[in-house]
């Protein structure tokens, strides 16, 4: 029975305890509500507004943290790359590899990421046209690589303001499975001075519309204090509502896979 | 028990006869499914991209066709005005005067409404930010009049193209209950020459975004032959579609009232 | 010798002194530097953001004032209507009906405007693509009036926030001579609460790009207290520096001129 | 005698003799109008649209041809950098490191760029704030190098569509001198299938524009036959117009010099 994949951890690999606390709860309530589970952190926060803020805790040291966590955890992991070179050797650890969303045209990255073979997760550009993330995918594609999926998180309407257009969702599927990235749809970029603000209080609205709407997937990032997240703290959902979050998303998941076929020509 | 609105109808009163064709297709419907129905045609397209466009039948035979039908139905009529002398006029007939998008900001246009004494229903302009609907609200409340109802109909996105920010719905729900127009939300402004277009293929996705994110009711222009349309044809349902379409959308719209008091903050 | 024309005044009739204060010194700079003047006031602030806000003195009140200062300064007069039951009026003592961008697709109001045989100068609405402004020039001429201009007062850019797009100024100059609005293009909708902002820094910036890009005309709110304006204080010009803004505008203009036929196809 | 810089070239390193014969061209054209010359060729087109686009004729190979030009010509050179491990090598041949549009973010390319020690010019994200390039430019100065300047081409206006909002000169120039990219600026990004577009008619009325607002420098891109360009074709400026405009850029640049001090507060 097909499921939704469910990528979720905190923004940044923090700590292994933070990890391994964030991750065992995830993975037990996303069973308990039939998503396939995928641990996500990020090694590196590569593109911070301001070169002030956390970036992680050094590459070698995060990518040993993450696959002690899936190793432990029995899951797969997803994190980020940002420059071709990391292809290979975090292809060793993580099971998908995302690309962010300002790096989606970047021929290299794309090609260097399907290379490895993994899963490919790349995220719509704030400024790509939805149906535009085609040639992404064919990038990707190009390498032999058919396990590529897109995300979306967004587009920019006006100055540090984003817009989910649902209209991507659909657009999108035509030519690649669809995450929704609950957590960067709610983002407002650089929207307090030299780092980005958020607006969770719209994340379960956001994330009701795009489930009935119809995807394959979902990513939200979570912390057990959100306010002490090294970042994206304002728009992360606390971990103690993950439960009832992954219940209420299943459920307008089950209704937009319901009415997938309804067709309006 | 609350029902969700649903306000449907052509988009222009082209004829007594197809008026209570669609009129009386779309009440049984409504019926079934549970939505309260309020029967829409406009008197006058009074905003049309270019004059050489359908207009109507003119304002006086226009509103005698419309309390024809609503009497015949057993239901009650919403239609748009556009200039304030004609909110007393239009208010013997109208159950809802409505407010074009284009208009939100007419505060005689607004004080005219609501002195009447009927529901007032305002469509948010293409170019307002969700949260100063409030003053078009309140413009309508000075006059004593309390029901008063805001519409989501999209947002300019660069040229030719709206996007619906479905942010706006809780927004808006702060200060009055929001009906979603599925039809002016997949139109593309301007877009086929001397007319606007539309994308009816986004109907069934916007629609159930928004009934899962949460809404009061629901504004869908439906036709028989929706080609044959003397407006927003593009952008209709098929009259023919609107039994299914209707069905899916009490679903979702139950599912968004089932977490409509889940919140993060 | 063709003259750029200059539409300046306060924003609303405040008062016949305060009028005439500002007619008379604008009048005088925009003689020295070769503009043909007319005179600007609003005899009524129609779509004020909310409604505690000052819409005026009163319609027949504020055509009076026009009047005597029209005459005592011996220069044309232009002013907006909002209503096409106004048009004929208001005509009798404005020599130019100006269209508010909101309505800038309200089609009964374009025909009365053009009926009334007056100049006709329509803004774009914020919503409008520069090219679809066509058809509501063709409305005008519809009627047989042949006078009619285009003006420029940007773009919505996201919420609160209006973009000037420059194109916008040789594609509308394709079908009417275009007036550059620099009050309202550093308006920010909404943007204080319950009335707009403003960014009167700037105006000299956007000022000259529309000149040397190439217009026929401009539009500037000039006051010698802004802050005590009744309203947009925030983005209009003191009257203490309307002479040196003038002579940098007409410049300027002179450098949209020299280069008006320079084309790159 | 302070001078406006040009940095100006084909898209990409086509070959050595395509190179010299726009170089020395635009060299003669800008000593003539006074410009700083800047020569500019990409040594990797890295982020095409569609990955069936001709990206260069190599790295290697296109370094070497760079430095000969910039020999032969004897003026220093530009060109942009896509991953950090470039930085070094390339600052071996050019003067000016570029940091493309949609890279603007990326901390370790910016910090390596800004360790060569090297001019470095980073140009604004589609996605980005004016206000918010003060970080990016923070992130080069952290480096200990002063040295950086910051190019306009252009913000995301819904799908497909760019804007240059003018305000961004003035608001970028507080922190950092300000290029105008007069070729990106008219790019329709994605606009034709798997290729982006580009609207050349209006490059010089945009140069004009910014050119009066007040900018540092030009950026434009020139080919001999822009139809038979290896990329960017439809936005650039056919090589036997370079002559009138850059006279035509001069003196508008020397006009928005003149006014570079007048503020309204």
């Amino acid at each position: 029975k097909e499921k939704p994949v469910l990528f979720s951890g905190p923004c940044a690999v923090e700590s292994f305890d933070i990890c391994m606390e964030i991750g065992s709860t995830v993975k037990k309530e996303a069973e308990k509500n039939g998503f396939s589970y995928v641990f996500k952190a990020s090694f590196d926060k590569a593109n911070r507004t301001s070169s002030g803020s956390f970036r992680g805790i050094g590459m070698d040291k995060s990518l040993e943290v993450l696959q002690r966590v899936g190793k432990e955890l029995g899951v797969p992991l997803v994190t980020d790359i940002h420059e071709s070179y990391q292809a290979a050797e975090v292809a060793e650890v993580a099971d998908v590899l995302q690309i962010p969303a300002f790096l989606c045209r970047q021929t290299d990255l794309l090609l260097a990421a399907g290379k490895t073979g993994k899963a490919i997760k790349i995220k719509r550009g704030q400024f790509m046209a939805p149906e535009d993330m085609q040639y992404a995918v064919d990038k990707v594609r190009s390498t032999g690589n058919e396990n590529v999926c897109l995300t979306e998180r967004g587009f920019s309407l006006g100055y540090h303001n984003l817009v989910v257009d649902m209209r991507s969702l659909p657009t999108m599927r035509q030519f690649a499975p669809v995450v929704f990235d609950i957590t960067h749809s709610v983002q407002q970029p650089g929207g307090q001075g030299g780092s980005s603000g958020g607006q969770r209080e719209f994340a379960p609205f956001l994330a009701r519309a795009a489930a009935a709407t119809g995807v394959d997937g979902f990513f939200i990032e979570t912390h057990p204090e959100p306010a002490k997240a090294l970042s994206d703290g304002p728009n992360m959902i606390p971990l103690n509502r993950m439960p009832d979050f992954l219940q209420m998303l299943k459920e307008c998941w089950e209704m937009g896979r319901k009415y997938a076929a309804f067709k309006i020509e």
